[in-house]
């Protein structure tokens, strides 16, 4: 029986080699009709694989997919500045999309996404992101992934993230070594895993300095942990124990400013009557009155590194390289303002 | 002969009519290869189609391409979250682009955007944009275009605008009906018709309340109009004209913080010696000490506008129907606040 060739099912069928060969190496730019329709043909045709033979390069989009939480974010608007430069440079397009926070949305962006066929795919998980199955299904379609900001710690991909346990626990021993004692938390939504670092890092230090940890001084933002939830949660704080706080520490700085905008309202002073400490040093906490002590968080970085590492992994794919899982944590830096003198 | 089915086609496939049905109407969910396949067998069976039925429809990527000078203004972010939110519930993707304020990177950006075939285009123009043959050439591909916010006059294409001009003239209307005689202008670069607009308004404005217009109190930010330009433009202002200016009207509320961070740092008080105007009511114009009056400016209203009149002629364009060029003018609203009581 003569062999059957890829050349030959390609004709049968009026499609090129390269699909017969992809369709039946399975590879994810391939519609699954097509496989399908391939692999009946070469099945029916009796053909026999070359074990040895190594078939065309992967067909790229040089299009790499983008899902943050919400754009309106300050650290957000930076990263994706980073993400779009380095991606520009290397010649790779940007599709965006923002999950609102909202997981459904964000495992329907991330079908969409493969359906489209990007070369790889960037992501910060939403707040209430608990099952992984959309993650595990691109790393399924061997394309690769990278993690971001707010990762999953089961997910066996390449993530980079800063150190917010220890950047909050910075943050706390400094106010603790100022003088403070009674030391309130806005924390973030329970279950992004910064969220849950950073406050780990407050209560740990609270520990550490021998002050005992009081859960009636955490509060928990809305998702948005945005400028009207620091105004809230300071009023409810207020309400609660009225002026037996003497700092506060928040999952953001746009939390602290709303909290300030509270105290000024109300005629509390910072730092004579509360200190503040935000986080993620956006510009504008040095615009403040008084300037906000913060800890500041690469944004710009991290899209550029994440970004790097992602087309990295894309090279690699290309060369038939499996790419190992690196975890980069980039260094934060405490900012001393006037907030917390 | 017999009649050739759908379903024989389907058969000798082992695929579903629906998708055989599906590659025969071109419909976008169907990969290229399956198309091809099902069309090779259709023919080599002679399949005849149904005259009656709708073939060949347009082929669509259903993404869409986007433009903008730079990210990191607040502004941008609200017109992206617009126009992200409105393409998702469309269905489209985005694919994001900054230009950074060049025209040769603008212009490489949209040769990109046009070989990658996106189905529409928003841009915001870069401040050095002077020629528009790229985007002439949109045109030419018969891709629907439609300009925001920074936008050329003689492009012949639908526009999202304000009224940037009678917004200027209104605010600075304001601080003369608050008794400001000598008002300053920190106006944008030279070239943008939004900066041009706003200066013009301010100069109207003047010559309409009998005060002779005074060039030494216009100064030019670079190019960013952020932060960092409002604090040394203070500085030239007060070097300049020491105490002989009573009001400032800015190009952006970021411009207009930093020269109050100028002011505040040399006990210059905001409003008793000197009043500010800003423009874009972004939310942190609100929490600033004193609270800064602005122009409000709808940023996520434009880029849900700008995409809703996208999609429209990407619809129209499918139908055979060609679209009339609007100009849609958003409303804009004075914000009062202390910073010029």
């Amino acid at each position: 029986m003569k062999t059957v060739t890829l050349k030959q099912i390609a004709e049968k069928l009026g499609v090129s080699v390269t699909t017969v060969s992809k369709a039946l190496k399975d590879y994810p730019d391939i519609s699954e009709n097509t496989k399908q329709i391939v692999k009946n043909m070469a099945k029916s045709m009796n053909f026999v694989p070359n074990a040895s033979a190594v078939y065309l390069r992967t067909q790229e989009s040089k299009t790499i997919g983008v899902v943050i939480p919400a754009l309106v974010h300050h650290f957000f608007s930076k990263v994706i500045d980073g993400i779009l430069n380095k991606a520009e440079k290397s010649g790779y397009l940007v599709i965006l999309m923002q999950s609102n926070e909202n997981y459904e949305l964000e495992k329907k962006q991330i079908d969409l996404l493969l359906k489209k066929g990007v070369d790889g795919i960037l992501i910060s998980l939403s707040n209430n992101t608990n099952n992984f199955d959309h993650l595990k299904r691109v790393q399924e379609y061997n394309i690769p992934l990278i993690l971001f900001d707010k990762i999953a710690k089961t997910v066996n991909c390449s993530k980079v993230v800063i150190d917010d346990r220890k950047a909050a626990y910075d943050a706390v021993t400094h106010l603790i070594n100022k003088g403070h004692r009674r030391i309130a938390h806005f924390r973030g939504d329970l279950n992004p895993q910064n969220s849950i670092d950073r406050f780990l890092g407050y209560k740990k230090a609270l520990e550490d300095h021998g002050i005992s940890y009081d859960p009636s001084l955490v509060y928990i933002c809305n998702k948005n942990s945005d400028f009207k939830d620091g105004y809230k949660t300071a009023a409810k704080l207020i309400e609660d124990h009225q002026n037996t706080v003497d700092a506060v520490f928040t999952i953001t700085d746009a939390v602290a400013i709303g909290a300030m905008k509270y105290f000024s309202d109300h005629s509390i002073t910072v730092p004579d009557e509360i200190a503040v400490f935000g986080f993620s040093n956006w510009f504008m906490s040095s615009v403040t009155n008084p300037p906000l002590s913060t800890v500041k968080q690469p944004g710009y970085k991290m899209g550029k590194k994440a970004t790097q590492l992602l087309l990295n992994e894309i090279e690699n794919k290309k060369s038939g390289i499996s790419s190992i899982p690196q975890k980069i944590i980039l260094p934060t830096e405490l900012i001393i303002r006037a907030t917390c003198s």
